[in-house]
């Protein structure tokens, strides 16, 4: 009963509140709301029906009652080093002399142009006439635009229905554009390629995610990963509750991947009950830099085919060679090679646009070949993909343009080649001034950086430095990159986050500062490094 | 012994084969490798230590042993009525007059840009200069380019660290687009929004995902959804193992959201077992149309305080409101004029650049505002958003120009609105003209489309039409839905995709085809349908 005239007096009141506020219903109503709300609040302590369902409400939502899954997900290039690193740079802003630098390097992930690279011309111009059409006939974009970039934006255009670049498009991508990628492939591989075979993304990472999520079932299903790792794996393996699977790349053989350790693994797994499923492999390496021999690739493939794994391979760096001796070969080409047919080897390739000398990050870009699935596999990822309707068509148009760059003869060829070729060669240059003055430093030793755009130098940190770093409960590495950080601001990631042999220490450096800007760095580098370990040497 | 013997036969003649072709490794090597793949496959059948380990290999892959949870998952819009359409589509293209109309109308998804809708001329061009900023500072530029475009792409780069359109944002997006945002919420609302409770994101779809991969822990885990609703909650829920507990809409009261039906239904779904973490609702309805009043917004933030669920608001369909008498009243307004503040009611608002009169569904940008989370689950989301890096660029400027657009006497102000208007004010009429038409169709019922993009009708079926779907295998509105497109050449989507109260029927179809369609739309859907009943009538 009393129930029953609470909620008759609740409806009565709240009835009244609202007609005093209707009249101002057009206006922002807040201030006459807040009348009515403190009604409300007041009336929702008069227990009614619906406070009496309260007795079961669910208890606030805390970060222990999300999703474990999340929880146990860690992401060491996004994490607590570069956290502190914009909690510098806003005391730089506010206050510029508080720190004995002038600016933070961030050296800790792969974008080129956040440090100052310069995009490719040609790429931008095709970019910016598909995003806006109406300019193409006009007298004026001739004079702004090369010819080319007009040509090729009038073909993409034609090859998206309705010319509309802004609309949803088919899942895997336009398929003109589809086709252009495919073309690409060919003309790098010497192999066929199949514009259906191609699942256009917003970047590599989703389309990683799109198969960690299509393979893994429970934690009982393990990916097989290289240690050290790029964590996006890590992290995905994490989110979709699957098992990592370590293989230890040998930093003894310039990070070479010995298919006895392959072997060795996945015996080790197999014993515990581990489903391995899929076989991760990044070539060239991150962060470990290395290019691997066609030999070593032939033996991945072979092991990948005898042991029913699903080969994942990571190629985004493939545009990515510094050492002359050194080629990219794709591990399709590779099964091709082999005389592997599109039945026998289920292979994905991942590319990105983020990437090779062009380094697009911002327009989330990229692909995944895949070949080897069966109709009913293919189309579950059809599927997946479906469901997040479609990729960005900017980031579709530049996959296309850097799977079919500016041909000799063409109006931009000449100056798009020396945008491409002065990036490449001083990336080089950068790669090769850090690693000699690493490896000059007391303790560390570098390997060389044959490709992708890191190294990853293995620091022998004095006991007393260790020590310090466990009082502080900060693992030694990135104990050093905090210190490094502190000293230089300079951003790198503790080797930490990627996995390494237990007991080693490393950190992972972007060569990607602009080149005039390198000399400084190594001095701040070597000055730190010396002190840091005059400070604790044994 | 003998497996020795075959490892080192094996490893002569590999580096033999190898040796061979060496001096051809520039070329593109496939034929070369032939002669190596014969051997290697033919190696592979003498027992090593490799293929001893195949014992153990995986069987091959197949769909039943993917994730179960991507097997469950389905996605109507994208599904198999689609398929249908795409077949007819190369049908026609093969033989043009192998059906009895001339193209396909896809009114299947909410597309506009795809059946012809222009996009809005300032977004693009601001898009265009961001995308080469270089031809900023050229003469010719302001000829082709309105002023303020020019002078709002300058803002827009001023915003991006070192001008870099090509570099990864901050993981929300870039700060200076987020308080943009934040801004164009305030004007919307009149309460203060936080730039740093702005997550921009490629679309809404990948914005649901997460919070469902946040959310949910184990099917024991309940997300409250409205029936009928947009396939993309029911696929989410399903890919992340969650359960979907249904409220019903009701029909009769124009969609009408009872806030009694949720509380019968949270019960039904507690004594279940089951945890109802969140409450969906999407305002503009999706499939439904309609605008929910304020008052009734009211309620729903008072449920979701009682009963402790996070309210996940769709707000995608905020700017397409065509009943004059109904206005759009975001969730974060209603529950801030009810005085709650940040800290009562953890809520999410999903907004897209796809929707509104804009319609940019290529772009894949769009937003959620985050609030009355704990700093900690705020962290987890955080770091969900860095493992996918950031969403792209070129989104995120158009998120930020959906929520900032051109202000009265900006030089673009009058072209803007005379785009916007005329967009906005032909949806509305397309909406009378398809709903009018629907409701004269024998056995059709049809709710006013009040926003959003779509009509629901109801179509009562004859039982021999029920009784020939169900000897086909299919759902009664599948078949309805398969039927009109082979007779007409439209594209709907049956309402079981969505959901609908047992034994009734629906399709979804949009109020997108251009205006000058839409009289041929209404005669062959008019013409169709009275044959149907013709040929099923009870």
């Amino acid at each position: 009963m009393r129930k029953f005239v609470a909620h008759r007096a609740k409806s009565l009141i709240t009835n009244a509140a609202v007609s005093l506020v209707k009249p101002h219903r057009q206006s922002s109503s807040s201030s006459d709301y807040h009348y009515t709300s403190r009604l409300a609040r007041f009336l929702s302590s008069i227990p009614s029906d619906a406070s009496m369902a309260s007795e079961n409400a669910n208890p606030p939502l805390t970060a222990q009652s999300l999703n474990p899954k999340v929880l146990k997900c860690e992401y060491a290039v996004r994490g607590e080093i570069v956290s502190l690193a914009q909690k510098l740079q806003q005391d730089l802003l506010a206050n510029p002399g508080s720190h004995p630098f002038k600016e933070i390097i961030y050296c800790n992930i792969g974008n080129p142009q956040s440090l100052g690279q310069q995009p490719i011309t040609f790429f931008r111009e095709v970019l910016a006439l598909c995003d806006h059409p109406s300019i193409l006939d006009r007298s004026e974009t001739q004079g702004l635009f090369s010819a080319d970039s007009i040509e090729r934006a009038w073909q993409i255009l034609d090859q998206i229905p309705g010319r509309a670049t802004g609309a949803y498009s088919h899942s895997q991508g336009v398929k003109g554009l589809r086709d252009t990628i495919a073309a690409g492939i060919e003309a790098r591989d010497g192999f066929p390629a199949d514009p259906n075979d191609i699942f256009l993304t917003d970047g590599a990472s989703p389309a990683v995610h799109m198969m960690m999520q299509l393979l893994i079932r429970s934690e009982q299903d393990g990916i097989f990963c290289p240690i050290p790792q790029y964590p996006l794996y890590s992290a995905s393996i994490a989110l979709h509750g699957g098992t990592l699977v370590p293989y230890y790349l040998d930093e003894a053989t310039g990070w070479g991947l010995e298919i006895s350790e392959l072997k060795k693994q996945l015996e080790a797994a197999r014993q515990k009950g581990i489903n391995v499923r899929a076989l991760v492999v990044i070539n060239p390496g991150n962060p470990t830099g290395q290019v691997l021999a066609e030999e070593n690739q032939r033996d991945i493939v072979e092991f990948c085919k005898k042991e029913g794994l699903v080969l994942l391979a990571d190629e985004v760096y493939q545009q990515n060679i510094y050492a002359p001796e050194k080629q990219f070969h794709s591990f399709k080409k590779v099964s091709r090679s082999m005389g592997y047919g599109d039945k026998d080897i289920p292979l994905v390739s991942f590319q990105s646009v983020s990437k090779g000398y062009h380094g697009e990050c911002g327009k989330r870009g990229g692909y995944m070949e895949v070949t080897g699935f069966s109709p009913e596999v293919r189309e579950q990822i059809y599927k997946v993909a479906s469901v997040n309707l479609c990729s960005n068509i900017s980031g579709q148009i530049l996959a296309s343009l850097v799977m079919s760059p500016p041909k000799v003869g063409d109006e931009s060829y000449e100056s798009y080649s020396a945008e491409k070729d002065g990036i490449l060669q001083s990336l080089a240059r950068r790669a090769k001034t850090l690693e000699d003055a690493l490896n000059n430093l007391e303790g560390v030793t570098c390997n060389k950086a044959e490709g992708a755009m890191y190294l990853f130098p293995r620091i022998v940190l004095p006991n007393k430095a260790i020590k310090e770093a466990e009082s502080l409960k900060k693992t030694p590495d990135a104990y050093y990159a905090a210190r490094l950080l502190n000293a230089t601001g300079i951003v790198v990631v503790p080797g930490s986050g990627f996995g390494q042999v237990p007991g080693t220490w490393h950190f992972r450096c972007t060569i990607l500062p602009q080149e005039e800007k390198i000399p400084a760095i190594v001095t701040q580098l070597t000055e730190f490094h010396k002190k840091f370990m005059d400070e604790f040497r044994d």
